[in-house]
Parts: structure tokens; sequence; C-alpha cells
């Protein structure tokens, strides 16, 4: 590996069925108030929101209710969130649920006490904090995003058409995670599948990047494989304990930092989901599924060594004898059919998006530069119109 | 993944070609007295010494001279800088060197303001610290034992024939590390190479174990392709940057907790290597190699799926219609050839052990269980005579 970096993941994660135990160990080091964020419903229905509330009131902690934060958090939820946080003084955000739920907590533990306008302070300008940060830990229900133990907060602002993602410092992370993968058993299929094919998306946008031998390559790879084994025994069955918690601990690694680590990264294809989420709201694994081929093929001739690569170490594609271009396309048409085979979105038109929306989902899609290719605007265009 | 487990790694490393640059913030955070640990003295000939000096310099620092850290550190070392460090107050202790310089500031931290014997509390009764522990900092200068980002401290009591490792948790992990894979170029040969057995000897300890499917191991799998391919161009080329930091980086996560996250772990290997060191004082990676073959040979037929998995993800063999047996026995020889093309110690005897000293090494063996074999006594001493 080539680069110079600093590595610092301070979150303390719990794993497994009896995580939770460690819950009233953790609320101990904070304050009384406690501001618990979380989804809609679901955690009420599947018995994890009386385990919390019963592990708060052990505690004897003086608990704000903020529910309602929906699955691509938005500015106006965020901003209500941080003047409720700050009324109420919280010594702590505790987040149940995947993440967006965790997002937007982190996003509030930033806002509550800042001055400025938060989306415009850290979603527009991508300043660092300089405020009073309200700690926040996590009680996860999804596996997928990694914001369990990241600095990454995606929030959505619907009027103008964007949803930006920010990566805050450690001193944003969460200060511990509750990770029972029996608490992702309930998730329905579809979210299930969307959180893998995120997961995936995490590590792929991290893998293409970078022509030295990095040691962080060979780290995704392994990751690689053992999400796609649990995966297919997650599709198969729901209630496979092992496969899910393979899936749950592999979402963790893929975006903590690890796999970044001395290397550049690509995050295209994010950009181009984020701004088909901007456009249709539609889940977000679902919007990387459906632009990823067609962003794939499009740079693969730009970083043919390591795509002939990701065919032989991830799909194990004969290449004895073989064009590495061959052996390149036979990887794409693998993780092509585990893409079907596990069901996920595989155009963007099954997510609400028209021929006529393109032109304004190309103008919410940011150019990053840390990948195989560039993109320019007719790329962009071109890539949209083969995802339809 | 099976288990329950709690991940937490609070380190913050520092790699690169610059990563002393960050020497100057993280002394800000300590008070003024900083006890300098360190080996014999090669620091002082490549110049990391003078690096070194001048940020203690620049940063206002007392600084009390603490040299002659041994290659195996010992207790009466120990000792020695255990009443050092209470003496002057150490405000950090700020270790130089490799693996046996880390692990002794570590077991220094917790015993200077220890009212007991460290050894017999520590590392006869294994206990945790009690006492007010002084912070950690490490500077890296060689490869392999993973010390920089975990608690581990192994010391050596020759009066008693013991050679004894103690895993420490999250508040006696190093602070910070700095990782310069330029500073392990003048690192003789016989050294590099058993740097680098030491790392493989702890990715297969965790490896070796549990029979369900663990991310774990696919991670373990990643780590052990890049170690071989970077150790191949590293013993081609000491200067080769990429290889170099390559194994270094790997050297880190190979033993900071990570692969051994929900499975059981073996580390029969490291008990048998250090029983051989503890009798003849010699090079830790290398008294791993020498007993590694007679051992996994031996333990192969107990967990032969996973050897097998081995010969095939890590090693490249064919499996497609032969039995588990002959691609395990395979994956073995495969292990065997790369052991000898890089020069490690394929022998006890090299390393000055006798057929006389096999009683004295067997009973200074500890036996654990987390491995796919129980080994009795009579299985140390056939091990330990096949090694000879």
């Amino acid at each position: 590996m080539k680069g110079n970096f600093t590595f610092c993941n301070p979150t303390r994660l719990h794993f497994g069925t009896d995580a939770m135990s460690a819950l009233a160990k953790e609320l101990a080091n904070f304050g009384p108030t406690v501001m618990l964020s979380y989804g809609g419903g679901s955690i009420k229905r599947n018995g994890i929101y009386d385990q919390v509330a019963a592990a708060l009131a052990a505690a004897g902690k003086t608990v704000v209710e903020d529910g309602g934060v929906m699955p691509n958090p938005t500015v106006e939820k965020l901003r209500e969130g941080a003047a409720k946080a700050k009324a109420c003084n919280a010594d702590l955000i505790l987040a149940v649920g995947g993440g967006s739920t965790i997002d937007y907590a982190k996003a509030v533990s930033v806002s509550a006490w800042c001055d400025e306008d938060p989306w415009e302070k850290y979603f527009i300008r991508f300043e660092e904090p300089s405020c009073r940060i309200v700690p926040v830990g996590a009680i996860l229900t999804m596996a997928g995003t990694g914001s369990e133990m990241n600095g990454g907060s995606v929030i959505s602002n619907h009027a103008a058409g964007l949803k930006i993602g920010k990566v805050f410092g450690p001193d944003v992370f969460p200060k511990f995670s509750i990770l029972n993968p029996e608490f992702t058993f309930t998730v329905p299929r579809r979210h299930m599948v969307a959180g893998i094919f995120d997961v995936m998306s995490h590590i792929l946008e991290q893998y293409f990047s970078g022509d030295d031998d990095s040691t962080s390559d060979y780290i995704a790879e392994g990751l690689m494989r053992s999400l796609v084994a649990s995966s297919r025994a997650a599709v198969a069955n729901a209630q496979d304990y092992e496969a899910r918690s393979n899936i749950m601990w592999t979402a963790t690694w893929a975006l903590n930092t690890l796999i970044a680590m001395g290397k550049p990264t690509d995050w295209e294809v994010h950009m181009l989901g984020q701004a088909v989420g901007a456009i249709t709201d539609a889940t977000h694994g679902m919007t990387l599924s459906a632009v990823s081929l067609p962003y794939y093929r499009h740079i693969m001739p730009y970083g043919l060594k390591k795509f002939a690569r990701f065919a032989e170490n991830v799909w194990g594609v004969a290449s004895a004898g073989r064009s590495p271009e061959a052996v390149a396309a036979d990887g794409l048409a693998a993780f092509e059919a585990w893409m079907r085979e596990i069901g996920v979105a595989m155009s963007i038109s099954e997510l609400g998006a028209t021929e006529e929306m393109l032109p304004k989902i190309a103008d919410a899609t940011f150019i990053l530069t840390g990948g195989y290719k560039t993109l320019t605007r007719d790329d962009v265009l071109s890539i949209l119109r083969k995802s339809l």
C-alpha cells in the first residue's frame, strides 16, 4: 500500500445474541437524559422497543421520545431532532434502527448545539463540527450501511432535490453499538437484500481503485467472499443465524474505514444511487444495484487488471490462457447472476425513474475522481440510460 | 459466526512514510515526563533515535532513558523498568522498537504502580491490573508481533524456564502507534522473515479452529494471501516499500483481536514455540516456524475440512474430484515450500534444542483447548521430536 493515513476507530461493539445485556453498563457512562430515536413502529412490534425501554428505566434515565425517523432522513427531521436534543439537554442519543436512524442520530449530535444551519454547514460546505457533540449509542436492527461503526451520515433535502452524505471524524462515531443478528430476522426480505447489496457496494467502491498491491484489497476480497456465501444462505433461510451474523459483521467492516486505508476510493455508484434516491426516494441499496452493472461495464476498460482480479479472486473465474477482457467480463457476469439470484433491483425504472427524469438525476450526481474513470456528464447520462 | 463478543480497539495508528510527523501532536496529549524505552543500539545507528529525541525536545518533555530492552524481555528488566517509571512518575512510556520493546512497555505500564510482584500477578495468576496504568505510545521498527495495536505482553523468566504471554484489555493497548514501513528496511533479513512467520502463525492459530462459516476466516484468508505475496517481494528486495508496508499492516491486523472475533482460537504453536524459546532464548518467529509443520500435520485429521479450505483458498490447490486428505496435504506442502523459500528455521535443532531438552520443553508447554485437537504430553513430545 502506498498511502499515508491515520486509522482510529473508537466505537465499542457488542455482538451476538447476548449483545443487549451490555446496554446497562454502557448507559452508566452517560448522564440522566436519553433521547430515544427510532423509525416507524417495527421495533414496537418485534419487542426491541420494550427491551430498550426496560433497560433505560432500570438505569433511571429520563427518556425523550424521538420516533418517526424516515428511511431517507430529511433535513426537516434533522432540524426538529436537533431542537429537541437541545431543549432536553440530552446526555445521549440512543438510536434504535437501521442505518437511516443512526445516520440521523449522528447528524443530530453535531447539530443540537450548532449555531448555524446544519444542512448548510455539514452537507453543503462539508465543514467539521465546532460545537459540543452529543454522544450517540446505537442498537442496530438491520445490516447494511455500517453506520454503527463510522462517522457517515446521509441526509435528504427533497426541496433541493439532493441527498448528500457527510463523513464525520471519530468524535462523531457511535460510542457503542449493539449488534444482535437475531434483530435482523424480521427485516422484510426486500430490505434484507437491499442491505446486502449496500454492503457489497461499499466494498466494491473501495476495491475498484488504485493500481498497487494493497492488503486492503485482499481484506475486501475476503469480505466479499463471505458476503456472497452468507447472502445465499440468508436468502434460502432468513432465520439462518450463522449467515445473518456474518452479514451483519461484514457490513460493519465494509464501511468502518479499514478497507479504504492506504488507497484511493471510487464511490461513484453511491453518487449515482443517491441522485436516483433524491429524485425517487427509493430504497438506498436498490438505487445502488440498479446503476451498478452499467457503471462497472462502463469503467471496466480503465481498470481492467482489477476487474480480472475480481473475477478470479471473488468469483473463481478461471484465467489460464484467457484474455483479461474475457476474464473480467465473466466476473461481472457472475456478479450479475448473484444479483438476480438474491433479488435486487436491476433497473431504475423499477424504482420509479423515467427517461424524462434523467437530466435532473444527472444534475444531482456528484462527480468524484478517485476511481478508474472520472465521468463526464455524457458518461453519467449514458449510464443512467442503460440503467433504465 | 456463532460467538458473542465485544470488539473495542482504541489505538490510534499513524501509518506511512510521514507517520512520524504525528508524534508532536500525540505528545501534546501527555504530561511532561516521558520514559523512553528501546532495545539495543540499532535505533541510534539508523537515525530513528535522533528523530524521536528531537520531537521530545521540541515538545519540552523531560526524557528518562530506558534502553537495553532485550529481544525476549526478562522479568528482571520488567521489575527494573517498573521501578524507574514509578521513580520518575512517568506520564508516558514511549516504546521505540519491535514487539519485544512494546510488550515490555505494556508490562511496565501496569507494574509501575502495582503493589504486588507483576510476574506473579499478571503472568502466573493472569489477573487484571487494579492500579494506575501509565499510558504507552509506540514507534514500531519491526513488523511481526502486532503489539502496536493490542494488549499482548510476553515476558521471559529464565530462572523458572518460562516464557509467558498475558493479554491485557483495551486500557493497556498503546494509545497511539507510529508505523513507518521504511523503518523496517534495515531489519536484518533473518529477523524480517522471523517477523513474517510470526504474522503467519498469528493468523493460522486463529484460523485453524471452529467449524462454522465465519467472516473472520475469510478475512484471515485475505490477510494470508497478502502476506504470501508481499513476503516473496520483500525477500527479493528488502527495500520494496509496497511489500514492506503490506507486511507491516497485515501484522497489525493479524493480532489486534479482529480475526478472533466470534470463534475459538488455537494458539498451541505459540505455546510450543514459547517453550522452545524459554529454554533456548531463540528468536520468537523461528521457534514458531520450527514446530509448525509437525504440529499442523499432527492435527490435520481433526480439522480436515479447514485444512482443505486452507489449501484451496490460500494456496490455490485444485480440489475438483480429489479427496480432502489429498487437498489438505497439498496445502501444507505449499505452506512448507513457502517457508523454505523465505528462509525460516525448519527445525528446533537449528535453534540449539537437543533431544535431552525435550522433556523440559514439554514441561514448559501450556496445553490449550481451543484448537482441533487438545494435545496430550505424548503428543507434545512426538511433535517436538519431529521438530528436531
